[in-house]
């Protein structure tokens, strides 16, 4: 797969593969300031927690650039950092759930404090290299998390993923996918089944586009249909990605994550997390206090054009749960593969 | 809600609420013969196995009028007989799944078998009085199996449904909806979450219309959302109807129960079946001997006119599943609630 966000030097912006319109149309949503960017994660035009990441790295250097177009290359500080810091500010609250909102727009901003810029210029060139390297880190993140992924795969498993955790939600290659195109690439001869992911189908419409395109055989289920693919020994492995995972190991994904892993319990069936370890937030101490952000109840009750639901009747739209850490056989990371009790393993991969 | 399947003298046909354009658009299907009754089935106009068996009764009284239309009021069975035995197998091959279809069909074929009509006026007379009977019957049964079902109902419940086992998938009432309708009627302030239930979205668009047409208060949640609810004690029973039940108490119900079961039992919530004795089939020794009803991939690929997987990617439609007897706290017939070990207390209720 091409990469789905590209800065552009020419229109100096972000140009990000738009995420609502697929599988079957392939459009491209343009990011000149970090109001567009703000739309874009609002309202999924990019999705999926690194994608995230990286996306507001780049919405941090636009803030600047656009506070530049204001006030000048030379401005100093005193007249521009309260107003970069409500942007930063506006662009972290874009989505409530995903940690790596927050990590890249903390991380920016911290080294845009340590390296203290006295002129707007200085910011922008400096935080351009920064959002650059985050972008490269991210596809060389996942390309490690593949490798050391791939060793649970074996020859011949159909692994069942939830959401979409690939390339379409990182920079590039994916975290659960990057597992599952690291197997592939290795030759294991595997197969893969997306679940649906109701209500924003990202896995009938990313996962399913991505793996395809990519030549890696896919087959989409119903969420629902889960038991009873397990049942009839259709699954060997789960594999799934992660928006935030708390000290203790919980890990919230995309909702119905927690059924399936409840579900592939009861057939024995390991259920593993592949995150970068910037997915995990050692200050959130267990999964109950991870906040679950609500979504528009548009999502559910209509499906493109189609309305699904009779008028006045109202629906759940809990975009998320919780994994709880006992069910996870393994937390695939960048730095290998994290073992339980997470609560140990998780502090030692923080200490290296 | 007013009946959904009604026999119209006018037109001698049965009219069928045409399930497949609901919430939105209320529009009626009209079957003046057999034909057109295998196609209802087939295309889901009519669903739910009761309805199926309702409508399939009627089905033999129209194949009867098709024969007498062809042979004249006074023909003998040598004329017809192999014709109309060619008719009702064709009839009860619609759909494979549910019970009921094939004890409607036989049924009839038995009765008819019984008062040995010698003429097709008689056949067509005989089989009228019993097609009303029968369609009387599944309203009656529904309500004395609502009155049982109720007890197990406490006054501020909240109840999870899976597909529609309500009027719609009966004659009128509903099952699971049925005990639903019987606590609500007995004033125990109790609430539904509908799953919406992919593909067919028998949740979102049937049990919402049914129950929120009745005042009964519904919300719609997404298949996937099951185990967050739960774990939110925002369920206190989960009740839902069944196609086929096995001398064991294994039930077959749409995709996606099991999984609901299963995380039921996680959170101590108890899982009810409720469906009348003619969905038990005491020849079906154990789950694994019912047959699973695959479907078209169109009803996962598409919802409307919106395509949501890409072109060339294969997905699974089995369109049941299921449970087993041991995930199941209570099978609710017209007969009083059944209870493990459900082989002892099938095979008591058929004696009595």
């Amino acid at each position: 797969m091409e990469y789905h966000i590209q800065f552009s030097a020419d229109k100096n912006a972000l140009v990000l593969l738009d995420q609502r319109k697929l599988p079957c149309v392939e459009e491209y949503y343009t990011c000149r300031n970090v109001e567009e960017i703000i739309y874009s994660l609002k309202e999924m035009v990019v999705r999926g927690a690194p994608a995230i990441g990286v996306t507001a790295a780049w919405g941090c250097y636009l803030a600047a650039c656009q506070l530049m177009d204001k006030h000048g290359q030379a401005a100093a500080p005193d007249a521009w950092a309260k107003d970069l810091e409500k942007l930063l500010l506006d662009l972290a609250d874009a989505r409530p759930t995903a940690v790596n909102l927050a990590w890249a727009v903390n991380l920016m901003r911290d080294l845009y404090k340590k390296a203290n810029p006295q002129t707007l210029k200085g910011l922008v060139d400096f935080w351009k290299a920064e959002a650059e390297k985050i972008h490269a880190d991210d596809i060389a993140i996942n390309k490690r998390m593949g490798a050391y992924g791939a060793e649970v795969i074996d020859r011949g498993d159909t692994i069942l993923t939830h959401c979409n955790a690939g390339a379409l939600a990182t920079a590039g290659y994916g975290t659960a996918l990057g597992v599952i195109r690291a197997a592939h690439e290795q030759g294991k001869n595997i197969k893969v089944i997306a679940d649906e992911t109701r209500p924003f189908l990202q896995g009938a419409r990313l996962t399913a586009y991505e793996l395809h395109v990519d030549g890696i055989p896919v087959t989409v289920a119903c969420d629902n249909a889960c038991a009873l693919l397990m049942q009839k020994g259709l699954v060997q492995k789960v594999v799934t990605g992660a928006d935030r995972i708390a000290a203790n190991g919980d890990s919230a994904n995309k909702i119905g994550t927690y059924g399936v892993a409840l579900i592939a319990r009861e057939f024995n069936i390991p259920f593993y997390i592949a995150a970068p370890l910037s997915t995990i937030d050692v200050e959130t101490k267990t999964g109950g206090d991870i906040p679950i952000e609500e979504r528009t109840p548009l999502e559910v009750t209509h499906v493109g054009a189609t309305q699904i639901t009779p008028d006045g009747v109202p629906v759940y739209n809990f975009a998320f749960d919780v994994t709880p850490a006992e069910l996870i056989a393994g937390i695939i990371t960048e730095k290998g593969i994290l073992r339980p009790p997470y609560n140990e393993s998780i502090a030692k991969a923080f200490m290296k």
